[in-house]
């Protein structure tokens, strides 16, 4: 992991991002910090040369729209045509008819490399339909230590079935493919009361994999570990007073001086 | 007051924001800071599902355009027919005949809870026309202790013939429904250099009437306390050279580490 | 520079800002503590409105989309018969067909007062074509001490061709009209792993630039000078851990506790 984090800051990978209005900001602010240059677009008309200059292209449909998911299709097709690797962030899919149907449409047409979400959201994409609390999980469907083992079967398999990694966020994360499935317990859970973390990740696991191509499972779990982590050292750094405005700025300022030495040293996972 | 906080906490209400894209993230990040939880949607094929999971709705028109016009109508229906309780910020009403219109159009067509703007914005809303400097209000129109009497006799009057409450902020904030006014002066004018601190609120309202069904006014001027309380103890915390930017963290922060009993303590009003 | 800074604090101009939806907040909370005062707004039927009650106009191409190119379409034409100052902000110029063509059409049909971009993208518009690494510039195309002579020469001569002052940003900056150009060594490299510092940078421009008529450029140097500073400032102020997103938040800091005479004290520029 050390070693895909290094590689992250030496290649700057350009990461197309067709994101929400919501949190693109952080999205920014994260893939810049972790070494990665970010590009937002999300015009159907300009989407494939941006996508054309990039090396990984990221797409969460926390705010979607009809131009957008438009914008989607096109530069995944793109994206897909270049070899780029593609992941998927289908936030609130469960939630709506709108974002469930097109989160199974994407996986339906774009070759994903990954796909991240809370386990509502990947349960729904799972079954093809499912009801989702919002944007964030139910706590009925957590990934537990009592249920880890069904749960890791669940992502490998799902990970099988798509043919791409799969990556499981909340209290414990997964991040499977269809042989392996890296358990990691990095992470607070007071960066639930952030809004965005989810989708940061998602930032930067897509520049995790863009620079490090030969072993992307390695690197989607070392960005996952790095989201964790940061969280950690942001807590600790956390003053009397200050809440979840100012922890989030400290979040991202543990990725900017994060190596991979810090990373090595702090990652908590084990592979299954 | 302490009570209708402590029930947004212990609740934990979803609130749909169809908000402006300047101040989104603050909206998202205020709400988890108080107990919430936001979800934002404005497309017009997705928003009546998202407002079916949420428990009330906030409408806010600062960047408004066709499309998302086009979904607060939408919303706002659904919302009406579940009976969640709807908040309407004009933003810029009176600055533009398209912001004008639309606030009127959806006050016409949509049953609202709440309707929350600066003077300028309600002052138009209540002449059906009127102009605005920019999204800022008008020195000219403002609250003060010598037009108090006539102000809350104002907002009395437009809450009767809208029939929903009516919220004017400014340096002294009006809570009011036909019968009674809150006279609120809790805040800094410090707060006026921050952008988004009136979207903040009205999502704050939102969910503190959605958790506090059985008394909304008290609960409508215990969100405008509670932020201008926030605004107090986040202005007591800056250090030497520390700006508006920091200010914003900080506010967010205040309201994340605010109880009841912080807020009973704070809260500086009289009902009138 | 020191009275054009003081004079915004003093005229509070309104700035009507079509921007990018990714550092939209950041642009709107600078502009604030300048002391001006932002308003953003994109939709077509809303443009004209919103450009008459403000003083200057600041158009930035980072997130557009058929709607609001529209949007700048009518809003440049507006501001143009009023007489109010409009910038253009190109962002990725170069990086698309969709980019530059809708800042070479701009251009074309808009009188502006400043084009601000880094120097691949000015390229991208003197050339009429070209290619940009993202929206970051190429180091290859970087203005340097040893280039120095020649940039100074290019930024004359294509202000003189455009008939509008012409801002290059980057480890040097560059404000030039057809006659004078400010060689500007403000700012700290760091400002690069910041989202935003140029959008930011444009919207206190067109506050400057409204605000100061009768000193154009030194007014748009002046700019430049203090968000450089503010870099500095910023960057001197910044604690143990803390990195990119706290520095983003101390850079604002400092725009709103700067004066005209820290300003005046703290630039750094020679006019060529």
């Amino acid at each position: 992991m050390m070693h895909c984090m290094e590689k992250v800051r030496e290649t700057m990978p350009i990461v197309h991002n067709i994101t929400n209005y919501v949190t693109v900001n952080d999205v920014a602010n994260v893939l810049l910090a972790c070494g990665a240059s970010p590009i937002m677009s999300d015009e159907p008309e300009d989407v494939a040369d941006i996508t054309a200059i990039c090396g990984g292209l990221n797409m969460n449909i926390g705010t979607l729209n009809k131009r957008s998911i438009e914008g989607m299709f096109l530069a995944g097709r793109k994206a897909n045509e270049l070899g780029h690797p593609v992941l998927l962030d289908p936030v609130g899919a469960g939630a709506s008819a709108l974002r469930t149907n097109t989160a199974l449409a994407l996986k339906e047409k774009i070759r994903f490399a990954v796909i991240r979400g809370n386990i509502s959201e990947i349960k729904t994409l799972a079954a093809g339909s499912g009801t989702t609390r919002g944007v964030d999980a139910d706590a009925a469907d957590a990934v537990t230590e009592e249920n880890l083992d069904r749960m890791v079967e669940f992502a490998k398999s799902f990970a099988k079935a798509e043919g791409c990694m799969i990556v499981i966020t909340g209290a414990i994360d997964l991040a499977a493919d269809e042989k392996d499935c890296y358990v990691i317990r990095n992470g607070r859970p007071e960066m639930a009361k952030i809004t965005g973390t989810g989708c940061q990740l998602s930032g930067m696991i897509t520049a995790f994999i863009t620079a490090n191509s030969n072993c992307q499972l390695k690197a989607a779990a070392g960005a996952v570990c790095a989201m964790g982590l940061a969280g950690e050292i942001a807590y600790g750094k956390l003053k009397d007073g200050e809440g979840n405005a100012t922890y989030r700025n400290r979040i991202i300022d543990a990725i900017y001086h994060m190596d991979g030495g810090t990373l090595a040293k702090g990652a908590r996972y084990e592979v299954r």
